[in-house]
């Protein structure tokens, strides 16, 4: 790459402050830059390495004096205009090209859109749908009748069971899992019985999924995970749970089945949903939570079992000062002991000590 | 499908209320049933969802009032016999057909039952033996001298590694791993050195693996999985673990080597034990638990460090007390200074105030 | 194998206590060991079972009466003179031969080096270069650009993405994905916008990574594994981590983005650790704890959130007792109560009582 910092400015709608005809040649971040490259800061955790930084140019959500040195421009989401400097400037991932390898294995029935590529020894079940733009990479696995939207990437050994649904734009990293069977049986004297799951994961539009995540089919109806929403590693979603859209599921959270997540949720990592409830909307989950009971609304909740955030952080201040007040107990006994023995002298002697 | 009310309470050997000549013509959930289906109530939350739904058919444990509109089929275990009405009168998943997909690579001296489908991209290492009317999905490896049984599923992506052995109607369903090297090291010098995992893992009848699961192999001896027993997806079992017969074992759990679970065992989604346990059979351990400790046969653990659970709900409800508790003790504190000032002024008057 | 337990003892640069000339036909634990048989005791928790095994000769760390019966052999570390025995006179793993299989894939610009083993339907991206002895098990993908050193083994299914590199004898349990995608959005009124990940994924040599564990690609810079770390099964290591060398994360755990681990940290299973921190050197983290602060060097974190372990334990211990405390701090109620009584009765006649 090779741009000025006033003609990335100009694209990301920035104002510069500095020299504006700094040259541009490289992106990284703060702490790895080197002269010439552009970097960012958006986590505060961040505003000292501006002080060791060889970076040339840096983007900020604010004039920063701690950047005096170097030529900053003003953005309204550094996260967000350095995202953009990447896909604008940066390396482009190498994908595959469009067309079938002739390893790949092609069911019958098959309907592929236009400039679709289907990678290395890629197994395509019989009447499978593949939009316009979406790569297969090599190694994956889509089964019978299953629908894949326009412009999809299921990057390599993702495996996606038959008849499941995914939107436009998806993204399934390597190892994800999605439809494979729910987890539920009849339990009669002590044996499980399986239970039949014919029904179906259908994911929406600009969903994203990390590595080795599963996602199971519903029992019966869908198992459904909102448009925009973004999950990522080793997750795992139980059958018939619906997410709703723009939720945030962070690496390793689990999902118990049936149940309903509302729109703009944020699930931290390791966390557990008990089945059967409802997540509210903007509802947060800190991580490790666990969950048993319907959450309401924008409800901040931490703790296992889970409690609203104040009330559980509180809760941890008092536990943090327990053996305090175990030690001002039995001083007060002590204490206690030693009145009563006073009152009583007081009280044998006819009120005098 | 096309059936009466009256046919399927004959083959569940329940009993009608109601008229028993309504058609049945599909199966679903309560609430998205519709006109003809037949539904199922078996957790009691849905009770409400009587009200609403447009099924005809119910199936309860008992005759309930709520479902007046409809007809209703009463029968021992309705989560039993709606699975049962899916297996009978529902859509069958689609499977391989039997044979070996010309692109499976089958190495030397396998010995395949009657009836076995391997499909495209499978790699079956030397030695291996299936057994009757097992199915190999796409891309599953099942390496040198495993021995599979009779009846058995592998969904695409499965691994099974050198010489372990499943017993007959065992499912692995994408991703699981059976028989990677179980995590051990002697460490000298602060250097760790990998200690050979020279064991297998045995998995026995009927027994079911959900997706991205991994089942390390013994160091030495045999890891194993008893008959009957259902294990939910990315779940960690560590080298040596033995887990009884019929156990069920939730999402995201994990167990430590050498542990080993009796008969009937419940293990809640996200819950760890330790290492070198014995789990007693019957016993149950709530979701996200810890597990330090033996346990004895029927208890049930929860928590982190797990504790019995009436101890550790007790003990839950006393921490939520516990902020009044510190309030109390400083009221405490006040009322004892005020006492020990009235007293000394009794005292210091010769017990008159 | 046919070896004295004398030739045993001079290989380990052990002392034999007992008789030097019996022979060793076999490996087992101390439970499963048949006569014949070398076992080992390293735990002492199972010194009861050295008055019931079988076994012939026993590697000890000290010679132990409870032994008495059967040959000792007496080492610094019986875990790793155990090991090094099954290395020695144990089945060795079947192994690929060197070779290309026909039905591999390989891009182009690779550069294979001596006597490296490819399986079937693996994939080999343009431009990969793989070391000497390296062994690609079936199915495993290998993308891009990507660098496998010498002596490494890729067990089946394992997922290296485009440029990652890994060092010398570096071991990837089946269903490692190495160099997905981190998870970072900028979120713009609640819509969540992709940051591209460009960075890479470096593991030094001699790292071992279990089965189905997911390393994502740094956002820019490098995700790092240091040179002897060890991971084990179902790990999460978020983009921009680096490991130090000589580690341990045991199975689950998660490490959340750009936090940095020194040199012999060892994690324990389920634990999770939050963004942005550092994790000094010989640091420990028990068992499902949850760190969300920098931990110094040698600090031993326990809970969620995790504090110092005795601080945590002796928490713990309060907390339990604190049903106890609730039932003082009742009675110190009553008891203060009698006494104000008394004593205003006292003061009300004139100190009387």
């Amino acid at each position: 790459m090779r741009v000025t910092a006033a003609e990335i400015a100009t694209a990301l709608n920035g104002s510069v402050v500095g020299d504006g005809a700094v040259e541009v040649t490289g992106i990284n971040s703060l702490n790895e830059a080197q002269p010439g490259d552009i970097s960012f800061l958006a986590n505060p955790k961040y505003v000292p390495a501006l002080a060791t930084t060889k970076a040339s140019v840096v983007l900020v959500a604010a004039q920063m004096p701690e950047a005096s040195k170097m030529v900053q421009i003003v953005v309204g989401s550094p996260d967000f205009a350095f995202a953009q400097v990447m896909m604008f400037y940066g390396p482009k991932p190498t994908q595959l090209k469009p067309g079938i390898h002739p390893t790949a294995v092609i069911g019958e029935g098959v309907h592929l859109g236009q400039f679709v590529a289907i990678g290395p020894h890629a197994v395509i079940g019989d009447r499978v749908t593949i939009g316009d733009g979406s790569v297969i990479h090599a190694q994956v696995a889509v089964c019978e009748d299953a629908v894949i939207g326009s412009g999809c990437v299921l990057f390599p050994q993702v495996v996606v069971r038959e008849a499941c649904r995914l939107g436009d734009r998806v993204i399934l990293h390597p190892g994800v899992v999605v439809g494979s069977d729910g987890f539920g049986y009849a339990t009669i004297d002590g044996v499980h019985y399986k239970n039949p799951q014919i029904g179906i994961v259908v994911i929406e539009d600009d969903v994203e999924i990390g590595s080795n995540t599963a996602i199971d089919r519903a029992r019966i109806g869908k198992t459904r995970i909102g448009r925009g929403t973004k999950i990522d590693n080793l997750v795992q979603i139980a059958h018939n749970v619906e997410i709703g859209e723009h939720c945030i599921v962070v690496a390793q959270a689990g999902i118990a089945g049936s149940t309903r997540l509302g729109h703009h949720v944020m699930l931290g990592g390791q966390c557990g949903i008990i089945g059967h409830i409802q997540i509210g909307d903007f509802a947060m989950v800190t991580a490790q939570s666990g969950v048993g009971k319907t959450v309401p609304p924008k409800a901040v909740m931490r703790g296992s079992p889970a409690q609203q955030v104040d009330v559980s952080r509180a809760q941890d201040v008092a536990v943090r000062r327990l053996r305090g007040t175990q030690d001002q107990v039995a001083r007060l006994q002590e204490r206690l002991a030693q009145l009563e023995a006073r009152l009583s002298a007081i009280e044998a002697q006819g009120g005098k000590p």
